[in-house]
């Protein structure tokens, strides 16, 4: 059967987000979809049961497209054990989420639908809740500066600044969001 | 003239933020402002020349409602001159801006139009770095400890703070969120 199709699947869940990102949570329809997707019209709708589905597959796959690569998780793990190593790794960080930019501000598309949609608030919560354990969990087993606490406040400046720097790019520029990323790790974990 | 009175302006700009919450930006229009606000059809029409302005003044409006109070500006400049005065402030701030939950939806919507349309991300622009420069210029005025770039971390991380409270509550609790701020204020400020 068609529907079982994964490559297809991820193709329409990618279209979802990009016309998530372009038209809003309300421009997303099956039918915008498929159209986006260059599918027959109704493709979208035998592969998922209905909208709300389409939603938390777009959420799930922000997450499977932005795993971090081999050679980021091997310098996390092997690097040298500094604020320096951190830095780097926190500045690739910030650049691959931008460099998503259709993914991110579906993601923003998808926590204010959630606002309306508890369902989806409760399965993105889900989701997010295991994205600050996982990034807690890799950065004490690895042995780099910095606690628990250091790897939560970075989460919370970063996405901001990813936020800031996809929807209002005139407020910090290249070098500024750069030089704000090296003094928000220096300052959420101490020199030794 | 029924469209220069400046209460019922207000009025209209106030619903189509409640609108915007609501409903998305894409919701926004001029008749279900009018419904939001009760008047009859063609009020919102007679106030505003198109929808691109009305969505720039709930932007300025959302900044107008939040201004802090006389109490709060007092404490910022005649408090103690410690760390402590800021993570009061910060409180009270993160406070004040979650308890306008809709306005804060309505300017992340705003921020996610502002990707589609130019003319409101130069306006959105302006407006929020009018109210970032007017945060560290208080500050540094203040004499309170922490310098430019400890204004801007703090900024960052208790925007997103806000996202994740209003987004979804369950990612951090009351006490959580509490200490979050506390911890982002004393990393981001060295203890003298």
């Amino acid at each position: 059967m068609v529907r079982t199709n994964p490559e297809r699947r991820n193709t329409l869940i990618d279209a979802a987000i990009e016309v998530l990102a372009r038209d809003g949570a309300r421009g997303l329809t099956f039918r915008a979809v498929d159209k986006e997707a260059a599918v027959p019209a109704g493709t979208a709708s035998n592969y998922f049961p209905n909208r709300d589905e389409l939603l938390v597959q777009a959420g799930h796959r922000f997450y499977e497209r932005l795993q971090p690569s081999k050679e980021t998780m091997d310098h996390l793990f092997t690097g040298p054990r500094t604020r320096e190593t951190i830095a780097e790794l926190m500045a690739e960080t910030v650049a691959r989420v931008s460099g998503f930019r259709t993914g991110y501000l579906a993601l923003l598309e998808l926590r204010l639908e959630a606002t309306r949609r508890p369902g989806l608030q409760a399965i993105l919560t889900e989701r997010v809740r295991a994205d600050i354990d996982a990034n807690v969990r890799n950065h004490l087993e690895s042995g780099l500066p910095g606690d628990a606490d250091a790897v939560l406040l970075l989460y919370l400046a970063l996405n901001w600044l990813i936020v800031e720097r996809l929807t209002l790019p005139g407020i910090f520029g290249d070098d500024e969001a750069a030089r704000l990323i090296r003094a928000a790790v220096e300052r959420v974990i101490p020199a030794l």
